[in-house]
């Protein structure tokens, strides 16, 4: 294999960034077989040298460099890998790489969703590919999937556990009985947990993700705030443990619905049956439920965060562009959002609702919580009443589907009742699929 | 969208092709808009077409022949979808359209399996595509995965349930606690097993599956002769029970592993752990399970064969084609079998094994083949020794991790003690992955 290498400029040298150095090193012959042509890294930038990386390799000082422009400016290089995180500077540098003709390899959610139409239109009028497969699931491969295998289906419904950081929490909170601080806590001294947790768990993290997965599945550009979310900072172990008395078990989910031609889109935490196959996808796993108009039901499950599952997913994308310039057909696969489908607001949602409330112990209370709901028309599937201790006692009821306005207004109307000490949770609750 | 058409010519009118057809009309906007050409079906091939379909279809007479000549010869067509099945006349067929300078699209594992290398070469002397996702795990994208998403690993492992049937089957005789004929009477009348059985039940189709997995995965041409094969048939009930009462599900796994650069094959019946992502899959459904040195565990999930999961195959691989065809770039992803990995022989395998045995009702027996098996080095994790009826008890043993030569010795031997009245099963397990 005596032809000109592709050559690959890496920016933003941390944990994706030397993953999928690693990774391409590692296998090499292999990567350069099934390109055809040989592909080598030329140029690693980061702003930071002297901390350590979580991989080792042995980098030749000329390939390092804290100057971006090294990379963008040099004629050579054809694919670019983004590896900063973030929007700022990721945006800036991605375009000039686009704009320079490069193609452009990432795994920054943030970035493909804040700002997919401006980078896709970019990477269109210059002819080059714009890849994110490690953006969505880590390592487990769900985009090119959708947009090639199953490119013959109309998809209905996404569901995913796409965020491993909360699914590791909730499955502490659930199998150790332990409260989400105590989780978190523990996820933080394990790496799963960023030493700031919001992005993970407030639900932003999944919000990006189901932004790309929608906008390729329903083939429209769905912006990220426009999807409801709510993170999973109010659960409590207990709640776990009801829903488990009622066959239940509580994900962070993201799902994504067609409806007629409208999206209904959200991230919150949802009681999903046990025998749901992603109720038993626990600990820092990810997976990704999807159904098509002629594939049926089909789940992709794997790793999804992390160095090395990360840099598989961005040495497949290097492999294909690779391949691409290989066959002169770069941008063979563009954008695939042809439609502006019309977002649901979140009252319009349909579904059954699990309730934990404390209520005063005495006779007639559960009549008055129960005559409200029966006023706003909400049809009530189970209840658990707890052992009363002294003044309070908890009521946790399983309502059958409703509408998320007649649940809201029940709700306002159930916290002004005076038997009513507070509103505990309020879930979200799944059927099989 | 004024462009010429990209057509396309189906050989074979049954389950594969109808589906493939409806799944094309179906979604014909959306496909054009992917492909950014319009995808046309030009003609039908059947040898019968006054047998019904199992999809309802308008078509124009004029689309419909007998002559496989109509879509062979037609310059036209650019794509040749064959949905016969089988070798004979497929294999001929495929090779016409291929030399014609026309790209191929099959979901024929038969002929993938026994025939690739020869199609191979063929597809890249004449520079077209040759695409067979649907041959493996019906609608399931797992072939193209392991081509691209995956491409930067090492596989090392593929553990999968990729026969529906068989699947079906032994659910049923695990929940419904039924014996494999009853079991494989209810697979026919609901049309999960074809009128002669023997390609499922006896492993046949697993291994057509498993030599295309592990050829793309391992980089090698895997014969699938030379894969060790047993079927289903001689399990009982009582396997099931038993199997279950030591924490295990009976599945037909297929398994490819790559040892010290050397591959060890096989599809038979196996306990696996119930923790296991594989041992829930039930029902028809079909599941992948793929380790790799970057990605650690995947695994892929649906349904595994019917009508329509496997016309979304098809279209998929269709529309890939059509974007190649549209970028000027056929035959960018070429065979990846670059090694000649050897095969180990059966003999060399190391795992656990399930056994069953009759003996006579008396002091000692246990002793005896306890004796034959230390003097083999056979080291036994479990035994459960159920109520003696009679003159004969049954007794079941779950050995740690040995060799097949040893068991197989072992076996020989015990078979030959006069207490030993028959060995009813013996059944290799698999740890945790």
């Amino acid at each position: 294999m005596a032809e000109q290498p592709i050559f690959v400029g890496i920016i933003g040298y941390g944990k994706i960034g030397s993953g999928t150095h690693k990774t391409l090193l590692d296998n090499q012959e292999s990567v350069d077989r099934k390109v055809g042509r040989p592909v080598r890294v030329k140029k690693l930038v980061d702003i930071d040298w002297s901390s350590p990386r979580p991989v080792a390799i042995d980098i030749p000082p000329a390939m390092k460099t804290a100057n971006a422009d090294e990379v963008l400016e040099d004629p050579d290089i054809a694919i670019v890998v983004e590896c900063i995180g973030g929007t700022d500077p990721a945006l800036d540098y991605v375009l000039r790489a686009l704009r320079a003709g490069k193609s452009l390899v990432t795994s920054n959610k943030e970035l493909i969703a804040r700002h997919g139409k401006e980078l896709f239109d970019t990477a269109a009028q210059h002819n080059v590919d714009l890849m994110f497969e490690g953006s969505v699931g880590g390592g487990i491969p769900i985009l090119r999937p959708l947009k090639s295998c199953l490119a013959g289906n109309r998809i209905t419904r996404i569901v995913g556990i796409v965020n491993g950081t909360t699914n590791f929490i909730l499955t502490q909170m659930s199998q150790q009985h332990v409260e989400f601080q105590e989780a978190l806590a523990e996820a933080t001294r394990l790496g799963y947990a960023e030493l700031d947790p919001a992005n993970d768990v407030e639900g932003f993290d999944a919000t990006f993700k189901l932004a790309i997965l929608t906008s390729i599945a329903f083939e429209t550009r769905v912006q990220v705030d426009r999807i409801y979310r709510e993170g999973i900072t109010k659960l409590g172990a207990r709640d776990m443990e009801y829903a488990s008395q009622l066959g239940y078990t509580i994900k962070l989910l993201a799902i994504g619905t067609e409806i007629d031609g409208a999206l209904e889109l959200r991230v919150h935490p949802t009681l999903l049956p046990d025998e749901h196959p992603l109720a038993t996808v626990s600990g820092p796993f990810n997976a990704i439920f999807v159904r098509g108009s002629s594939v049926g039901e089909v789940m992709f499950y794997g790793q999804g965060a992390g160095t090395m599952p990360t840099g598989s997913a961005v040495v497949g994308d290097i492999i294909d562009v690779a391949r691409n310039i290989r066959s002169g057909a770069t941008g063979r696969v563009a954008c695939t959002c042809f439609e502006g489908k019309r977002i649901l607001p979140i009252e319009d949602l349909e579904t059954r609702y699990y309730l934990r409330l404390q209520v005063a112990d005495r006779p007639g209370v559960l009549a008055a919580v129960a005559k409200v709901f029966g006023e706003e028309g909400v049809s009530l599937a189970s209840v658990l009443q707890m052992d009363a201790s002294g003044e309070s006692a908890e009521i946790v009821w399983l309502t059958h589907t409703t509408k998320e306005r007649q649940m809201q207004q029940s709700l306002q109307r159930i916290s002004d009742l005076p038997e009513v000490h507070e509103i505990s949770g309020c879930i979200r609750a799944e059927a099989a699929e």
